[in-house]
């Protein structure tokens, strides 16, 4: 007997999908391409993925019915991934469940860098003389000739595409017309022609394509300007949390083409949220540059990731060729191009260059650092003359992984804490109700136990421990950090034994890179003129407690600055000056990877640093707990 | 009701199809994608498309009788375009009416440019060293940089597909690859990698895209051997005879399209022809370039040919893009490069260059001029120093058209005759029973026929003519060639004085565009040190004859060569030699263009040459009938 299907109708978008029944609501939505938030990854914990049921019935969970007033469950308010369909059903995604609402913080905080606009995608008004007999040269070479009059370059290439309608188009805007000339390494390529002036309808896209989320914005080309930002976890996420697990699955069978599908997808979903209410076409967008590790270019350009997992560790390629639109199936100008900032190594990503060219690392004769913090930890150290750099695996404790109650940096986590006197006080992102703790959160907790003398020094609770909110269940010790009636998900928001190792260990490995990169370069810390921090902490760093943990180096504070997401913003300056992206290439040549995986020094670090904040106490003299 | 339908089956190729009761088997062979010689269009008048029926009943029309002996027809004989389908039918093609049999003349008489093998597209087999912990660059980085130790060229690209599959194929090949590397105006560009060394398969196409006949050789790269060699009608004349009226076409709704897509579909069918029984893989021929007239080149392309026709004249290219085989739905490598070569003007195409080229005109100090005669006669004349070039509209008299019994340069064309004592004595291609004129054949026999004072220098019969072979039709005067029981046809082969006309007017043409361009640039033609003569005559061309009407000047008869198909020619070179393929470039830039519809002398000289051999006998002073 066949099995019996129901037909899912989300409103306000109005899209429906027929699902088999058993399938979850949240199943649906994906089928019906319609993006519900999911943090958790379905497993009911997360409790974003809020939708109310307008009509048919729906069984609400015992294990859901923690998310929700009283008042909502009467309104219908269930968990898209924890609700089965057994009915023709219509539901209504409320905005915050949307995606397109979501705020994903994209956390770019640089100052912006001053540039020079002059976009990777130009466009350029011309009035042409009209054909006549004594000048009767053809459309291609009028063009051409004229551009060259206008701005002294030489020699340009034409697609296809382009001298296909660059007949009609020159004739119906009467020979005045705007084509679009795309750099290319090798010179020049005129993409598209639009008849009459069109330079105001001039966009791009900047998209930073993260292990966990995605964020994109869209660009107003002629100004700089960012019209809109928006984010969403990354799909890939289904098939493996980290970058060595997606490499295994890419290499099975039509695993590599499932993940550069989902990814493109997501990519396509986001630029149509950002144009969502935008009186901006698909075809006035004209380029877009990516900037992401090295793993996530390659499935992003769909090659092999396979050997970058493998010793001795080899991409198919570190600098990345520009492509259309219409070769990669984004849904922008089909003629447009898109550049994929390039790599320096396998595990040194363009995501890295981008950072240190937002940066101006490469521009200044002190020396600068850039330290990304991320389920790898990658560190740049340089200046004008010369540029190391190296990654750590730190594990997902700064993402929120790893972690018993740890949670990325979205609506209710807790991204600050201080405990005083026993108790403990924080604030949420968004100020809602606490549901977990993302990185910076973290951080301050760990900061705040070993100062307060909760734990030790080595991570462990104190034994002779008096208070309430210490207990030892199955065995771990764990610490309340917010008790079950404060918090948004009914439970307590506690601290594992096993968390506080977990986050030694992430913070260890990110501190003995940057020590051993100092070292293998041959200066000390306390040569680094300036720091810069960048990961995805939100908008929140407290600077001083990740020193107090011994994750960043004990220098004086005001070298260090927070900057958010560096990735983002340096493929958004990448998008508006062609100077950038040449320079983005020569900082990838010019950077040398260390591979501490083969640096015996690294290990020793790597142990010393187990420790709160670092067994060597005078890496760390202002801090005195 | 519905209209009855039957199935029709092409042997020896065993392919079928469906057509509606009524239709010839000519339209159910091109239905079927089977190629049936076809000269006159589906007249019956050319008893080309001979095909045996081996089962089901047809008619034979009393019209067809003429074609076939008594055994033929007992056999079964008909013509495909005068039989109608009212049974299923199994239809055997003979060797003599399929189209890759078919004896096209290619033509190409030229003695062999000197070139130094150096391929647009070149393959090169590199052994990679293995990458270690030391040494892991990326694959694609790998690979550039042993190219360029080999080849000391800076700068590769390569296409988004060949990254797709390095990772694999380098490593199922144990690090030994053959890359196919591009020649792009701007640099070099990485098309494809195959595993192991492969580059003793590496092949090309050269396409000359002719008005009235398409012909494609393949070419073996690394050796510049032509390993075969087809032509087949332009299907786009039955849409239009002369580019003119194909512009017509193209510019209505749609027209272009179909005409672009019958071309590319006909090219795809010659390449497939070309293959048949060799043991070469598409992937294996990795650029084709294509050489035509300025509106052949749009239709291959795609581009819109609306405006070549109306003053000013103007094409929407000159210089065309380098594309790839996938853009152009060729059937080859899908990332084979495919160049056009480019034009000068709108009816100075890139034929012209590729027979400029050919020639080597413009290597050498000495004027030396090219004559194409075709239904446009295109004129060039220049050295190293200088070029210049014409057109004038011949007509297709000298292609078979326009006159009662003319017809292409096929079996059973008279392309030799002569008239001694009244008898008329004369040589077939083929030596098959005749069936009309070719050009060469109409040259000889306007030239006999006034040597022999037959005709008027004016055209006109002589008044007084006493010969049985003179009659008055439908109140036109005409003289048989050939009686209907020497025919192939079984018809008489006439020339009547319309035919005449129209000769003179086409000669006249091409004199008198000569003759002015040498006045524009001020030369007698009597400086012509080497005149070469190509076009569609097969592999004959009575040059003194040619002179005796006119259409040639009088200069030494050892000045003056026929050279055949110099486009074909032209666009092999181009393949072999990228230096030949920027000469090309670097040609149609240099070439003056005279546009002689608004260059007042022409008319003039055009009206002095409307007389056998010319009204001014100065000019030919050899010349004495």
């Amino acid at each position: 007997m066949a099995t019996k299907k129901y037909q899912v109708n989300f409103m306000p978008i109005n899209r429906s999908t027929f699902v088999e029944e058993g399938a979850t609501i949240a199943e649906a939505a994906q089928k019906a391409d319609v993006y519900i938030k999911n943090l958790c990854g379905g497993q009911g914990i997360c409790g974003q993925c809020r939708v109310q049921i307008i009509s048919g019935k729906v069984e609400l969970e015992d294990k859901a019915k923690a998310f929700f007033s009283k008042e909502e469950i009467e309104k219908g308010y269930v968990l898209a991934c924890q609700t089965k369909v057994y009915d023709n059903l219509e539901v209504l995604i409320p905005p915050e469940s949307r995606m397109e609402g979501a705020k994903i913080l994209t956390g770019e905080m640089l100052k912006a860098t001053e540039i020079e606009i002059e976009p990777i995608v130009k466009k350029i008004f011309l009035e042409l003389p009209k054909p006549t007999i004594e000048d009767n040269v053809s459309d291609s070479t009028r063009l051409s000739r004229e551009l060259r009059k206008k701005t002294g370059w030489h020699g340009y290439d034409i697609s296809i595409s382009c001298l296909r309608k660059l007949n009609s188009t020159l004739r119906e805007g009467d020979f005045k017309i705007t084509p679009s000339i795309a750099k290319h390494r090798n010179g020049y390529k005129i993409i598209d022609v639009e008849k009459n002036d069109t330079t105001d309808t001039h966009y791009g896209i900047a998209v930073d394509v993260g292990t966990t989320t995605v964020v994109a914005q869209i660009v107003e080309m002629n100004t700089g300007r960012v019209l809109g930002v928006t984010g969403a976890p990354n799909p890939q996420a289904s098939y493996g949390e980290d970058v060595i697990s997606r490499i295994i699955y890419a290499c099975n069978k039509n695993g590599l083409g499932e993940l550069h599908e989902v990814i493109i997808k997501t990519i396509n979903q986001l630029i149509q949220n950002l144009l969502s209410e935008k009186d901006i076409s698909l075809n006035s967008i004209i380029a877009m540059v990516a900037a992401g590790n090295t793993t996530m270019s390659h499935l992003l350009l769909g090659l092999m990731p396979c050997t970058i997992r493998l010793e001795p560790y080899v991409p198919v390629a570190d600098i990345y060729p520009q492509v259309t639109a219409k070769e990669m199936n984004i849904n922008i100008n089909p003629e447009a191009i898109i550049e994929t900032l390039p790599s320096v190594a396998s595990y040194v990503g363009g995501d890295i260059v981008a950072g240190v060219l937002a940066c101006g690392i490469a521009e200044r004769p002190e020396i600068t650092a850039l330290i990304d913090i991320g389920t790898n930890g990658e560190i740049a150290i340089g200046n004008s003359e010369w540029l190391v750099c190296c990654s750590a695996s730190a594990g997902p404790a700064f993402e929120g992984g790893g972690t018993r109650c740890g949670m990325r940096a979205t609506r209710g986590a807790i991204n600050e804490l201080s405990i005083s006197d026993g108790k403990i006080t924080y604030k949420t992102i968004g100020n809602a109700k606490p549901r977990g703790l993302c990185g910076s959160g973290l951080i301050d907790c760990i900061y705040e136990l070993v100062k307060n003398k909760i734990i030790r020094p080595d991570g462990k609770f104190e034994r002779d421990i008096k208070d309430e909110r210490f207990s030892v269940v199955d065995g771990i010790p764990q610490y309340v950090i917010v008790p079950a009636e404060e918090s948004g998900t009914k439970q307590p928001i506690v601290i594992t034994e096993t968390d506080i190792d977990n986050l030694i260990k992430s913070k260890g490995a990110i501190f003995a890179a940057m020590k051993s990169l100092a070292d293998y370069i041959g200066i000390g810390l306390d040569q680094i003129e300036k720091l810069y921090v960048a990961g995805g902490f939100g908008n929140y760093l407290n600077i001083e407690k990740a020193i107090g943990i011994g994750l960043l180096p004990d220098i004086p504070r005001e070298k260090i600055e927070f900057v958010g997401n560096t990735s983002l913003a340096g493929a958004r300056i990448c998008l508006l000056s062609e100077k950038a992206l040449e320079k983005a290439f020569i900082i990838s040549r010019a950077m040398t990877n260390i591979e501490l995986s083969v640096y015996q020094p690294f290990m020793d670090e790597f142990v010393a640093a187990l420790f709160l904040p670092h067994t060597n106490k005078e890496l760390f003299p202002s801090i005195n707990y």
